[in-house]
């Protein structure tokens, strides 16, 4: 799996804190620019975070190039509606010779590690010998399967990316988007310290929210 | 595949005239609905939709259950993000011989009809043997295909279903997703008939948008 | 103020028993219908709201007709952007005489009532002379004041009410439209008493998450 | 008025191309980059437009400062959905001698003009008064005019910029949301020529869809 930030706003930290001065003050824009100090915007997104005022965050938006994932955790992911996706199409594309990802569970017994590989190598004979008699690959990609390979593009704002971390790197996610998504975690905080601080499965900051169905282990640990 | 209209907004082309109406006019909502006479709604809607004046068709909202679709028509629809989901998971529900969707491209070819249905028997076996051993839905699904079939619930305004039936029952759909939506059409088309009387593709009340990539023939038979 | 609910999904508790049913089981639409059973939806829609499942409540969707609040609210109340809204367009309407709303900290004090209604007055007069003078109503209403009232239509799914009556049941949401979201609270509840039972500001269920914001005083006694 | 694009995706045509190129090709993203020509990007980019394929221009956001505009103009601006606003706020900000829009039409007539500029001190006034007597702000600012000036920070992405643009362009559009719409396309086509060289109201690359409601007026002279 490799998870690149391709771009994000420029200076978000910069954006946020002038959007959330904007809304409270009677300056205008420029007087405002000069009063967002460099040094001190760290404490102003702390405090915006702990107010629970996250509307300015939305001005920030962060791109991703996402490969090496399978179609079963691009189909969880693009069902967060308010992100913007361009995903490798199987409908266009002829995927002979497709990769794909085995489950660790899985991979972990040999013998079944090895039904798996016979499997999907069958598949891709299969899709080769469809798409030369002349199928197309709108039609031969019925035979791909959940754990075929995909790559995209997403590109989500801070706020949504607070909402999707909480669910998605959750001990309770499904173990592949959470691997992507404790990696998408990783590269913002790489660049942006302030915003993301937090960020992360409820745990990190409070209590669990999942009642019964809680894995138990807090991930506090989780950088 | 069975597509059902499970509910809709009551009467939604009086609730659509209503919305339209009280933009227009400096009567109070009471008065305006004496006013909404059912025998002119027909030509009002039909002025509405001449105008482009969509945003009152919002209000009105269709719930289907669709059965027996491919998760390749599945991932599509999700794509469309002004609507809501849900749908059967592969992650929770264990698809012991999962039914499967074969391409008519496919089917109509003897021999590879019957690889294709190999194959799929194989991955039914993998599958079951995988569950057997121990391994979770949420892994065992990996081996799914394309093919498998799902089931699920969405809700769309009127408004995002024009959009949807402009891309989904255009011939440059793929051609299962136009199936699944030239019978919501029909679905919608049986109970509301004015509001959705010119949807379809937009070769239906003009002229083709794709350029060099036209069908060539514009399907102004749909019903 | 008048709040009325002018539409919703029939029996919006059987349609989210039967989306959420769906997700988790092998079996086909119409036998879930079978066994959604109208005794058990009021325990199953608690389950699902306790274990946050919150998706299949977009497919209830509500649509209230709103009379009589200010330019001031209807402005807030658009913000919530997972929403369909008709309201009454002051470009197109003329609106000599126009009613208007006092807040209740101002008419309480004999004074300032009286300059505030002359004020109102003295604006009604001059609209009227610019729409007399030839000036079209897109540019009289310049003058219309923030108090001045207007009507709307608006439609929301169960859980953007949930999300809203959370945010604007809070006592620090702002008067008007706290009493607004606090109707269209009571006549959901009217009509769906178990997807709304708890729906209100987060201190009806839990604790305030305002912190040194919180007004201090829960409002446990809300109906 | 005053509009500033504060910030934009960097390089937002290569973005766009990449995420398009990504959708039709087995390449891995690296070897998109390098085949991504800057060059050719414009050619590029003009065939998406042409196949209508706008998805891409999601991955592309612009953020505005917007100054001197009316409240007008912003209650018509924050009805698009797909966006996100950061407003100064009228709750928490004192507008004592608030800054406030002539509309034109009224402005040329001399006597019309001096009794608008009288309405508007006398509300400037009592603004006061009603602060000077305790009243907060969150009341006091029912008496505040339609023509009060307003700042915000807005961002869209591109697609929903075109949307915007050729709505807002449009001669049919309000005067003062037409002139803030016709700056944006100024200040984005000055970075970004190629996205945007079309953008506009339809008439600009095509025909007019208002039918009996056109202006009659193609803007085609439009920069």
């Amino acid at each position: 799996m490799k998870v690149e930030l391709i771009r994000f706003t420029e200076e978000p930290e910069l954006v946020v804190a002038l959007a959330a001065k904007l809304c409270y003050s009677a300056a205008d824009i420029d007087r405002l620019k000069e009063k967002v100090d460099k040094e001190e915007v760290g404490r102003f997104i702390d405090k915006l975070l702990n107010l629970g005022h996250t509307s300015p965050f939305e001005h920030a938006s962060f791109t991703f190039g996402i490969e090496g994932i399978s179609r079963v955790t691009s189909h969880q992911l693009v069902r967060h509606r308010i992100a913007s996706y361009s995903q490798q199409s199987q409908r266009y594309v002829k995927l002979e010779g497709f990769s794909y990802i085995i489950p660790p569970e899985i991979s972990k017994d040999e013998k079944l590690k090895r039904e798996f590989e016979e499997a999907m190598e069958g598949l891709q004979t299969l899709y080769v010998r469809l798409i030369e008699n002349g199928v197309s690959p709108e039609d031969a990609r019925y035979v791909l399967p959940g754990g075929c390979e995909t790559k995209l593009m997403v590109t989500m704002n801070a706020r949504e990316l607070f909402h999707f971390f909480s669910l998605r790197c959750c001990n309770r996610a499904q173990w592949e988007i959470r691997e992507m998504a404790d990696l998408m975690l990783e590269r913002v905080k790489g660049v942006v310290p302030y915003i993301f601080k937090e960020a992360g499965p409820p745990c990190i900051k409070g209590s669990c929210p999942e009642g019964k169905m809680s894995c138990g282990r807090p991930r506090r640990s989780l950088q």
